[in-house]
């Protein structure tokens, strides 16, 4: 399991190749909804998300080990971004599976980080199982998105971070995808400052890792059904979910039209452009998911990646 | 005149009271435009924009002189709710005066903010008779929107704060409506690092500081057409124009076009939600208004708030 040794380790690995975030506290929105409320602003890392962090532990820590003919990915979205971005910086040839009708936008943005595009099918299942037989075939790295210990230690930096800045912060909310960032920053959290609560927050139908906990071992979700693409996972990861299942203290959800509302309110008093996904966590404050006793919150902004005409079509509704 | 005591006395009038905002460095701007390209993030300043500092000044040297039945404004705009907002903070009434036309956010702003709220007329002028009336009927301070020492001295106070952040920084760039703005921050700088060069910048068909420094004397554009709805005064101020005068290394002026872009990546690669005016002075980085030889330089974003059907509507342009 990964332990606060490997996010500290991860934290030295990255330091000088990723941001060190701001947090905003919100006047406005903390008087709205009767916390503290403060903000990480991982929407402003490098490459847009939060994602960057894990990519970059993990390929530090392969270049450590030898030298790399390549790196290969099957995200299109933030993960697939941000391993593009690394292996460009670290001069590392890099291949983006997508699926066959991947939009325009996220086609473009992997090949500007120079990634070179392979399309396969339209599920992820297809795309996974591409990657991997290319990156046996060539030699090459696979980079899974969440479920690898250099992953989710990269992401825990997150927490560090949190502690440093925000020194009497009572609970951290953060979104669920596979579970990386929440397992990564749960670690830092309850390793370092165990009174820290710490709560996961998922979209209502897009809830694998709520049931998983509930049934007590890994469960997938049939139907997957959240404007929050970057949460769109079917079922927690082998790694991330015991370690949520031993230190979270508690899963909360969120509508999609908490998610907008929460955006727009995000983007009208902080100025920030937010994603879906990135204002997710902060939704389960502002529309009282959270118990009412603590007094300062801290919430992921986890990204900021989306196209014009979808935050246009959001914002006006 | 106003001199650079005079800023760093304003600095500790307003220090506890607005944001030292921080600056940010685009890698892709950077390299997309051939500068090392830093911008000042006023938009993340309290209630928004810039001109909570002068207000702030403006209020507390009031108050200092004596206690206040009240204060007023003509600006719908950034001034009238950083007017209304500092008011409301130092607990002394606050009255707006709003054309009869005005858009209803920016009424509910100043609402929200506690201010009573005159509706006069159509015209800035005829707003401007109403509130220096109603101020010296009723006793109450008029606060104006750029001339006055205090609220230059006030804006001066983000050119000490870039000089401290950009300790390379070659050339400043700074909208300019009134000129409030730029007098304070050209102040601050050419007495503090006269090496360092600043510019004005202003959108083509609003451009009354450019052609009254042709003219070299206050002269009034007789039409004004710009998206940039925080720039578009008629004329320098009386005060503004000296200083503009006697420091300004040069006036540079873009197109809506370039203003509209320059929001788009601003957004897009910075994830910081943007006015019009707010992106005028990036957009002349941005594109080539400025000389070929800096190395470092930064620009002001000087505010965040658009309405978000008109914000829908530039993006997806």
């Amino acid at each position: 399991m990964v332990t606060k040794k490997d996010i500290i380790g991860a934290r030295e690995a990255i330091k000088d190749k990723v941001h060190y975030t701001p947090v905003f506290h919100s006047t406005i929105l903390s008087k709205q909804c009767g916390y503290n409320l403060y903000m990480k602003a991982e929407n402003l890392q490098k490459t847009g998300s939060f994602k960057i962090r894990g990519a970059t532990n993990r390929l530090t820590n392969a270049l450590n080990e030898g030298s790399l003919p390549g790196v290969i990915t099957a995200s299109s979205g933030n993960h697939g971004q941000a391993v593009a971005y690394v292996a460009q910086k670290a001069k590392v040839p890099c291949t983006v599976v997508m699926p066959e009708n991947a939009p325009q936008a996220k086609i473009d943005a992997a090949k500007n980080y120079g990634a070179e595009i392979i399309f396969c099918g339209t599920t992820s299942q297809e795309r996974l199982d591409k990657a991997q037989k290319l990156a046996n075939e060539k030699g090459h790295l696979y980079i899974p998105p969440y479920d690898h210990p250099h992953i989710i230690a990269g992401q825990g930096t997150i927490g560090l971070e949190i502690l440093e800045q925000v020194s009497d912060v009572q609970a951290v909310l953060v979104p669920i995808g596979g579970g990386g960032l929440l397992s990564g920053i749960v670690t830092a959290i309850k390793e370092s400052a165990p009174q820290v609560k710490v709560y996961g927050v998922e979209p209502q139908f897009s809830n694998s890792m709520y049931i998983s906990l509930q049934e007590g071992k890994i469960t997938a979700r049939d139907t997957i059904d959240t404007i929050a693409d970057g949460l769109r996972s079917k079922q927690p990861g082998d790694l991330t979910f015991p370690i949520v299942k031993k230190y979270v203290d508690d899963i909360l959800l969120v509508t999609d039209e908490e998610i907008i509302k929460t955006m727009k309110l995000i983007m009208q008093y902080q100025k920030l452009v937010v994603e879906p996904s990135g204002a997710t966590a902060t939704a389960a404050v502002l529309f009282n998911k959270l118990p009412s006793k603590y007094k300062t919150v801290t919430s992921i902004i986890s990204g900021g990646n989306i196209d014009f005409s979808r935050l246009a079509s959001l914002i006006t509704q």
